[in-house]
Formats: structure tokens, C-alpha cells, sequence
């Protein structure tokens, strides 16, 4: 056992740390408030490879770990959180494009999207099939020697600004088995989007309705064969859980920080508040479930990283426990705060509206918790 | 004891009721969205008598008791809690004004406060004094027949809108004892208002800072006698710390119902929300909590029209209790949304945003517990 | 709405006061370590009335309301929490033989019963049939002017040294409708005791499986008609979590009490534990949270005197609710304590082993929480 | 980064894990009952090397990080709690001779001590030295080459049955500066015990008061220097956290197993308990505690062995929140068994106990809570 970072680990976490402070934490608060998607930003961070964090190098990725990714997508998230969760959705719809995407168009969009001149979002939920992923109805068709895509898909993150999307849809009636993945340029005819959806926060990156109607793309566009989609869709979750775990944890660390550093500047009843112990005592409490938190994510990330025949339900965990104590720790951050953390002046209450929907999406935390009991009842299992 | 509401109340929470559904809650996401202050329906509250609730019947209001007041502010609170919580202070405002204030001062400003023609803010903290009312800087110098005041108060509601300002401010050194009160025409010279604060929520109300330059007003302004103010002051905000906790019911008793009628529509996994099991237990938590939430309010509004010694005490547990519970039941409401919760088509993300700083004000709530734990410490006292 | 206690029952509050502090507290501890079932004790508290609370008085009862006896029981528990829970286990045997009894059953029974020469047990729980009552197999066979009763209880409170049986029995085979009540003689043929149950707390009052083995008892002895044993059960069932939700209250308030003088005297780095802010804010959650149970529980009993259609869903609110603040403040009094709450020189670890069963026993606050949901859930339900 | 455990690490964890269901879970419940100290069964636990876990190699123990050392301890919590929290203070007390004994008394003592032919304990809590043990009042004096010992000791793990008892005591009149630490043995003459405390669980070892009246022992068995010895204790508590945290995951572990096994036996309604979605849920989240708590344990322990600057405030954390889930794991699996988890036929209300002590001793978590936030708050630190 060893829980140290190693050099590597260090050093790319630090590249992110000056990123997030450089290039996104002086304008986070910005984004927020004029719905900023910052294409741009994310090109530059393409520049340091953080848009093919796990794409394999042959690929052009930079072939990390999942574990290396979350340590990087941590010190992203201090900086700005709904931007980095965007660029962690980039980084699964690009990694499935890499590992099960047939050779032309890995080659067409592959170097684009690792190198962050293009983006890709990802498309899986539906109006009626929210956390019962296996019951979408977007049905894509074979005709000749193409498919062509029907049905619409809700809350997806970048759409509209993005020029490929990783989309799920039924080429068969059965069920989570009759799933297919496609890549789908953005801009195919027939693709139309709706308006932004206005959002408590994640307000860095647009969330549309993409409505397909008979959308026609190459059948070489099928990622790896009829039916595996579903397959693919859990794949990416347990990494997504992950990605956005870690985005909970970079935030909630942020939020930790001001506090901790907002604590010996405000002064009242004539000393500061890092003096008074029930302050000392919730700063104490939002620490710890903070560092048993990323742990469990790391945990997990490694877990996934071994393909340990249970790092679902470990992701599921992670997804759950970091997401909570995310929200936590920045609500009690804005508590510290006072009436300052209820202003849009600090950074706190933006913390909240982010990390919120954490414990909503890549499936609700209410789905973790049916994961994780389903491993844990499981006959012989063992989850330490 | 009898825990039913007489027939004059449930009048009264049913003519509430009726205007929270008609007046308020069509507008409410409207104007959070546009910042919409809405001064005339606040007038058309006024024509209810909800402007002057518990102002006494001689001086023009309904002279009804805090636990009436509760009563009806609970309802409106259904309809726009931003509102409604504008509403309480304005009452308080009145009271204040009412109870203590010159008779000069009261005709010329009494009839209109009470009808809603003209609002009131209440003018406490400060940029360093914020639960720490005590150590306020704002000064008041007698010179002739008139005050002199000069200072900043932060965080007004209303300010800017309204035509009443009730301003505490300091008329001798000696800490508490040296705080008076103050009637202040909105509009006097030296006033000067900043922009308004970008807030997380409580959109339909302003809040600003002021800055009183050198702002004359006749000696006759003062409420009650120098030194008084703190006393006041403190009186208000037990009467405050309910009006805060009933709106936090007010909003939670909202955020339920639509969550319950939701898992009666939504389905997911071929059943409604309502047959899950977990869900089902989420919301029996949230009404029972919620339930005894509303008793605490109620028994501390009784406690203090009683004038019961512990008074501040069971204001303190009221407003700590009611609105941790509040904020809960409404979080949970928007996690049972899933991401429907998270965006502005459904009003769970407002109700959250809006009650999240009901935690806060009129005295944090870790302010509660200082003060609840010093009853409690306090030899022979005993809260049941 | 009134939350005063009116004269009788403040009157009744204090003779109970009085009894708790010199008849119960003193040998509590001792009662605990020996496992002594105070029958003495408990006739003793039947001549103040106590056994008959809410019998009716045409019965020999004091025909009190549920809240009344509950703010008696309340003051009981504050004494010995196993001994009052007995206590409120007989009252509700009593009142049910009153209630649906006979009137030859009645003349035999209800005075020796009334005044606590005579002591009862109420059997409903078998070792199949926990929280799915309706279940049960006890059999209850009519055989000419006798019922035949065969089958087996567990879990009964005071077996073995009790007088009478309250016992549900199956006289048909349709569920719950198939059950009836029945006053058995505990002495009666064929009635055999298992061995004393070990528990973790409750020690003052034996718990014991019992077999009926072809027991015999004249046809007189069912209560109200065949069939209706559920909905007395049911009925016993609010009334019962009312009771055991007020030893919670009561337990707890002693705990808190014990807790904050404790604080007063225990010094640690040179000052009284009282002095430390977190545990003063520790203190205060306490309080409050026990302030709103305690409400939550006088609500439900207001309820089920007032015979409100909703009365089963307050009373299952009042049940989960209490027992589980009133655990928690236990258990917060012994943490106060540090080592010395641990151990039995102080009286916190009892008390956090006695009210630990009260989350169990009288539907587990899970089925409670079912019991809620469905009040929640029901059209035009409105728990306020 | 690495998750898993060596070889060597897993070796060990198969050796206890066997031991632990062999020779400690069959007889946990008599012990406890009985409150049998088990001095056999821990010199059985000594010939496999577990009573010097991580002494020296050279002074004849196995020389194992606190890491390898959790992994065990964990293991045999599973089987007994109050067992193994007795050897953890024996390998604790133990390694402390090992590491600032005199060469002389290290030889007299060790090899008995890491075979687990002798016993120690530990002395350092006095009656009005609790949380504050620097300022603690047990006097030695230098008199020739003896030092005499007076003042008393309570809560002594072991005490009456023990050998060897580490002893702090006051040398000097500065604070924790004037505290040094001594090996005293049990028999010495002026040494009297008192009789054992009655306790609500960790029957399986006698805790005692102990008197030193005038002790007098040879000046040789001062620890290191005179005034180091709250320097050792300190670093004995950071090791000591670690191992009480350990107890409470093993124990919590045990307790969850049970629980899940219980859930698939156990019918209600028609169906096993493990069908009930709401139990699903209370079963995900006592994993997904207890697995973060483990990780924080591992970590703190990580860090103690490479004696990271922040090693104490990691001890903390860990102590503070696996004491905190272990208790939490136990009461849920209490409440799971419904009644049976209340009766001494099943283990839950043992493990509840047995785990309750861990949020008071070796630190209250109140004052763990203290140490880290002094951490967190210090300019520069870091808490990852």
C-alpha cells in the first residue's frame, strides 16, 4: 500500500493547480453569471493534453490512468468547477470514441477532439428514462449502409456548442441489449437543439434537449457492434462517477480553503472566528469527510484502474459519498460565510449551485445506493 | 391545550392561502428571474391587511398575535417566500414603529405602512457587525432638535424601494446600552444607496447597503429613548426569528406537495416514483420533520405573545429548527426531481435558493444556539 | 391553540414528578443490575392512578385523555424508563379489557387491574410475525363455550409476572379480519414461560416467549367480536406508540438534565465543560430537538383524543420522531460525560440501553415510516 | 498509489482472521457476559506474534508498520472487540518500554511481553485529568536511584490483572513539560486496585482505578528523560487512535455481515428483508462508510509510519470518524434485527457496547476534532 503520489502524479497535478488559477478561477464567477461556455479555455487546456486524459497514446491521448485523471480533474476543479466537469464529459465521450470506434473515424475526429479544437458531448438521457437508462426509445435504424437516428435526448452537457456527439439509441426491442452507440457529428442534418435550459448552476456550459429526426450517419459511425451500447454506457458511468466525484471533491476543497482563510480574517465579538470552537469544530468535520472522501474516490479510480470485478459498485460509492460530502462541505463553507456567502461577491454560493447537481446526474445518488447494495448482498462479495 | 386552529385563524389562513395561489405563486419564478421587487401586489397584500398584522388595532393594524401572524405568513410563503419574507420585516418595521415611536411620527406614517402605500426596511447590520449587533458603529449625534447620522448598514432589504427606513445606530460609547433607534424617511438627504447585492436567492426583494452621510432627522424620530434601541432591536428579532421559521415551513409545506404530487406522476423502471420504497421514506422523514417544525414555530410564537421569560429562547430553537428542516425538506424535494430539481421550469432550485439564507439571518443559526444554550445553562430555567 | 397545560394536568404532572424522584430514580440503577420487576413498585404508582390512566371511570379508571397520560408518563420516565414503559403496557391491556371486554370479564378483572394489584401483558409479537402483524399464527379455535388457543408470543413485556394476557389470536384464515382479542388468565392450563430474555436494556422488567399449548378459556373472555382483534390491536397500536414515543421524552429530558449539570461541575483546563462553546452548541441541539418531540408527541395524542382520521399517521410520526431524538440525546449525555458516562456509576449508559428499544418495539420506526408515507401519499391527505 | 495489500499484509490478515474465528468469536459473548478476562486466549494471540506487533525486530517482536499492524488488528476485531482493544494498549504499552526503556529493564520484561506471557498497561488518565492529560497531578520523586510514586489513576485497561503498567507522572511543576513516563510493575508495594468498574461494554477486560501510594521503584525505569513523557504519550496516542479506529471498522465489518446474512433469512411480509428497498439503502450506506473509514484509517496509519509532519492530525481524523461510522455500522445493525438485535442471543447489541468506549477514549472525538482543526487552520498546512 502506498499513498503517496508519485513523481509523475505530482507533477501533472501541479501543471493543473497553475491552470486552475491561472486560466479558470479568475473567471469562473464571470461564466456564471453571463452562462459563459469557455471553448476557448478548454482549447488551451486541450494544449496540455487534459482532453485525452485517458485516450490511449496511440490514439494521441496522453494514456493515463483513471487515477491520474482524477488527481488532475481535482486541481481543475478548484478552479472552476462546471468547466472542468464539462471537460471531464469531453474526456469519457473522447475515450469511447478511442476504444470502440472503427478506424476512419477515430482518424476524422480523434486528433480534433484529444487536442480540444473540437468537443464532444455526450448522449444517453431521455425525457422518460432518466436513472432507467435500459428504457430509451431513440431508435436508430439501418438502411443500407447507414443509420439513421430518431428520437430525442435531454440535459446534455455542451450541446449545441460541440461538434460531435456520442449518442445511445435502440436498434433492437430488447431492452438494455438492444442499445447501440453512434458518433454523430453535431451539425448532421436533422439534428435541431433546443434552448439552454436555465440551471440552478453548471451555468459555464450549456445543457440542451437535442432532438433527432431522421438523422442519417454512416454506418461506420456504429461504435463497436449492435447491442453493445449499454455495455459501453455502464463502462463510461463508472468512469464518469469518478470524474464527477472528483469535480465534488476539488470544489468542496476550494470551498474548504476561503473558509479556513475567511476564518482568520472576519472578526466578531472581538476576536476572529477561527477562535471560536464550535467554528473550529465544523471546520474540522468538513476536513475530515473531505479526505475520507477523496480517498474513496481514488479507491475507486484505482479499482476501475485494475478492473476489479467490483469497481462498479466501488465507483458507485465514490460517486455517492463525494458527492454528498461535496455538497456539505461547501454549504457549511458558505454558512462560515454568513450573510457574505449568500452574495454572489464570494465564491460560496456558486460552489453550492455547482456541485448540487452532482448528486443528481451520471445516475442519482438514490441508483448508487441500489448499486452498491446490490454488490454487498451479493452472495461471496466483499467490498474493503 | 388544544393544537387547533380557531375559526378566526383558519379564516384568515384561508384568505392567505387564497392570495398566495392567486397573487403569488404565478409570478414567482418570473421574479426571481427578473429581480422584480413587486411593490403592488405587496399594496394589494396591504388591502388584506397583511401589512400591518400585528400592528395594534388603534394604530390601524389587525392587532393580531404572533402566532396569528405565523399562521397567515405560512400560506403567503407558499406562494413567493422572497415575498413574504419582505412582508414580515415590513411588519416588523410597522410594530416598531407602533410600539415605540412619537405620535407625530406615527400619523404621518402609520396609515400608510399599515396599508402597504408606503413599505418599511429595518436597518441593523453592518459590514463588521454582523452577528455581533452590539459593536455597530452607525453614529447619531444630537445637535438641536435634531440627529445627526453617519454610517452603513449592509444587507437591507428593500433598500432603495422602500420609504421608511427603522436604523439602529449608536448615541453613546457604551456598548449596547449606547444604541438607539431611529424613524429615517428613505429619501432624506445624505442617504445614499449602493447597487444591489447579486444574491443566491431572495431575488424578488432588493437588498443594498446604505450610507447615511451626515442625514438629519428631527429629534422626534427617535423611537422610544436613547439607549432603548438594542432592546428594541432584540424584541424584533424574536418576532423576526418566527417570521423567518414560518417562511421556511410556508416554502417547505410547497416544496412537499409538489414532490409528492411528482412521485405520482413520474415513472421510472415501469413505476411510479411513489412505489419506491426509499422514496417513500424520504418523504415520510420530510413531512414528520416538517410537522414538528411547524409545533416549534407555533409553541415559540405562543411563548411569546405569553411574554413568557424564556421567550427568546424558544424563538431561537424555532428559527434554528425550522429553518435547518426548511432547507432539508426543500433539498430533498429538488434530489426527488431529480434534474428536472436542478432547472428553472420547476420551482424546486428557487425554494432552495430562497431558504438557504434563512439560516442565516436575523441571526445566524449558530447565533441560535448561543443563545439556546445559555437559557438551558442558566440555573432553575426549563424548556419543554 | 393553547400549548399551556391546564391545572389538572399540571396538577397530575407534579404527583407524577414526585413519584419518579422518591419512588423510581433512587432504585432504578439497582432495578438494571439485578433485573428486578418492581410488581411493589408498580402497585404503588396503580393506588395514585396511574395503572387506569385512560380507563374510563365508569371502569375504575381515572378516564384521562392520551395526552394527559402522556404528560404523567412523561414525568414517570424521568424516574425509571423500563418500570413507566410497563406501566403504559398495562394501562393499554387495562383499557383494552375496558374497552371491548365483557362485562363479566370486566367485573372480574378491571379493579385489581385498575389499581395495580393485578398486573397485565399485552401479546401480539411471534417469532414469525414482527412487524407484518397480520401474519400471526396463534391459533384460537371455538370449541363450544371455550376457545382453544395454541401458538406462541414473543418479545412480552413483564411474562411470567403478570396476571392477565391481552393475546391476538386467529379464529379464521383471511388475514388480518381472521384475528380476534382475547383475555387469557395467565395462569391458565397449558400457558407455558420461556426462559427471561438477556437484553441490552429494559432489565426492570422481564421479557419472556410464551406457549399456549391447547389453554383453554371461557367463550366470554374474547374481546368485542371474531375478526376484530386487528383493528384492536391497531387501535392499542397509536395509542401505545404515544407512550413509548413519551418515555423517550422523558428519559431524554433526565439525560439533558443530568448532561447540564454536569457541565457545570466537571472542570478541564481550567474551566467548567460549560464554558466550551461546541458542547454549549451540542447542548443547545439537545434541547431543541427535544423541545419539537416532545410537541410532535402532544400533537399526536391531541390527535388521537380528538379521534382525527390522520390520528394513525401523527401518532406513527410521534413514535419515530421521539425515539429517535431521544436516543440521540442519551447518547450525546453520556458523550458528555466522557469515560464516566460509560460506566454504571452514572446513569446515562442505562439510559441509552433503555431507550434503544424503543425505535424497535410498537412497529419499527421503519414501519413507521411506511405508515407516513401512505398518509403522505393518500389524495387530499394534509398532515399540518 | 497502491490499493492493495502485499503479500505479506494479506499473509497476516488470513492469520488473524483464523485466529479470530477460532479462538475469540466463539467465546465474545461469554466473555462478555461473565466479564472473563481472557489471559489465555492473549497469550495465544502472543505466540503468533501478536503481542509486539510492531516492536523491534531486535527486542523479539515482529517490527511491523502501524499499517501491517491495523490490517491485523482488524482482523481480530472482527472476532472480539474488547479482546483485541486490550492487546492494542498491550502492544502499545509494550512497544513503548521497547522504545525508551533502559537496556536493563528491557530485558527483564520484553521477551515476557511480546510473547505475551506478561501484560501491561497503560496510566496515564487521572479523575480530574481526562481530555487535559497534560495537567495531571500523580506524583514521582527522585529520591537516590528510586523514584516514589503517589496519586491515582483511573479507567485502567487490564488493571489488576496485568504485569507491567506504563506510568505517567509528574516530575516537575511545568505543564506537560514536567511529565515523564515510568515502568512500574504490578506488584510493586503501595500499589492498590480498585475494584472493577462496572462498565456498558468492554466486559472482556477489567478496567480499574489504581492507587500509588508512595511506589517506590528504581530510578532505571524512567522512560527516556525525565519531562519526555508527554512527548511519548503523545506519539502512544497517535498509534493508539489508529488501533482503537481499527477495532471499531473490524467490529463495524462483523456487525454488517451479520446484518446482510440476517436480511436474506429473515422473511416479513412475503419476502426476505434484503428485498426491502429501504433496508437496501441503510445496507449501501453502512458500506460505503465503513470502506471510507478503513481507507482513512490505512492513511493515517500510512502516514504515522512515514512519520508525515501532519501524522497526528491524520490520526485524528481517523480516530474521530471510523469511531464515529463503527458505532453508526453496529446501531444500524441493530436496528435491522428488529427485537433480536436487542437480546443477547445475537451480537449487535454487544457490538454497540463494545463500540461506544471508541468516541470517548484515547481522546474524546471532541478533542479530536481540536487537533484537527488546529491543523487545518495553521498558515500552510495541507490535509489531503
Amino acid at each position: 500500500m502506498d499513498f503517496n503520489l508519485n513523481e509523475d502524479q505530482q507533477a501533472f497535478a501541479d501543471v493543473a493547480a497553475q491552470f486552475a488559477r491561472q486560466a479558470l478561477a479568475p473567471y469562473a464567477a464571470q461564466w456564471d453569471k453571463d452562462h459563459t461556455f469557455p471553448v476557448d479555455t478548454l482549447r488551451q487546456a486541450g494544449e496540455l493534453g487534459f482532453c485525452g486524459l485517458y485516450t490511449p497514446e496511440e490514439d494521441g491521448g496522453l494514456g493515463l490512468s483513471r487515477l491520474d485523471a482524477s488527481i488532475i480533474f481535482e486541481q481543475l476543479a478548484m478552479g472552476c468547477t462546471a468547466t472542468t466537469a464539462m471537460l471531464t464529459i469531453h474526456n469519457m465521450a473522447t475515450w469511447m470514441l478511442a476504444s470502440y470506434g472503427q478506424a476512419s473515424v477515430k482518424e476524422t475526429w480523434l486528433p480534433d477532439l484529444v487536442s480540444g479544437n473540437k468537443l464532444a458531448s455526450y448522449c444517453l438521457t431521455e425525457p422518460g428514462a432518466g436513472s432507467d437508462a435500459a428504457s430509451l426509445t431513440t431508435k436508430a435504424e439501418r438502411q443500407g449502409d447507414q443509420y439513421v437516428l430518431s428520437g430525442s435526448k435531454v440535459f446534455i452537457s455542451g450541446a449545441g456548442s460541440t461538434d460531435l456527439l456520442i449518442v445511445m439509441a435502440r436498434t433492437a426491442n430488447n431492452g438494455a441489449k438492444g442499445i447501440s452507440a453512434f458518433a454523430v457529428p453535431a451539425d448532421a442534418a436533422g439534428i435541431s437543439y433546443g434552448k439552454p435550459e436555465e440551471k440552478m448552476g453548471w451555468n459555464a456550459q450549456p445543457t440542451r434537449m437535442i432532438t433527432f429526426d431522421s438523422v442519417s450517419i454512416p454506418a461506420s459511425h456504429l461504435l463497436g457492434e449492435e447491442g453493445q451500447g449499454f455495455t459501453f454506457a455502464m463502462k463510461g458511468l463508472d468512469g464518469g462517477r469518478i470524474n464527477i466525484a472528483t469535480c465534488s471533491i476539488g470544489t468542496a476543497q476550494q470551498a474548504l480553503n476561503t473558509a479556513r482563510d475567511y476564518m482568520h480574517e472576519r472578526q466578531q465579538f472581538g476576536k476572529p472566528l477561527a477562535a471560536f470552537q464550535a467554528l473550529q469544530f465544523k471546520l474540522a468535520d468538513m476536513a475530515t469527510e473531505l479526505v475520507a472522501a477523496r480517498q474513496l474516490v481514488r479507491l475507486a479510480a484505482f479499482k476501475l484502474d485494475e478492473q476489479d470485478p467490483q469497481a462498479t459498485a466501488y465507483c458507485a460509492m465514490a460517486k455517492r459519498f463525494a458527492t454528498d460530502v461535496g455538497f456539505t462541505v461547501c454549504n457549511e463553507a458558505l454558512q462560515i460565510h454568513g450573510g457574505y456567502g449568500y452574495i454572489k461577491e464570494y465564491p460560496l454560493e456558486r460552489h453550492v449551485r455547482d456541485v448540487r447537481v452532482h448528486q443528481i446526474l451520471e445516475g442519482t445518488n438514490e441508483i448508487m445506493r441500489l448499486i452498491i447494495s446490490r454488490s454487498v448482498l451479493q452472495e461471496g462479495s466483499e467490498l474493503v
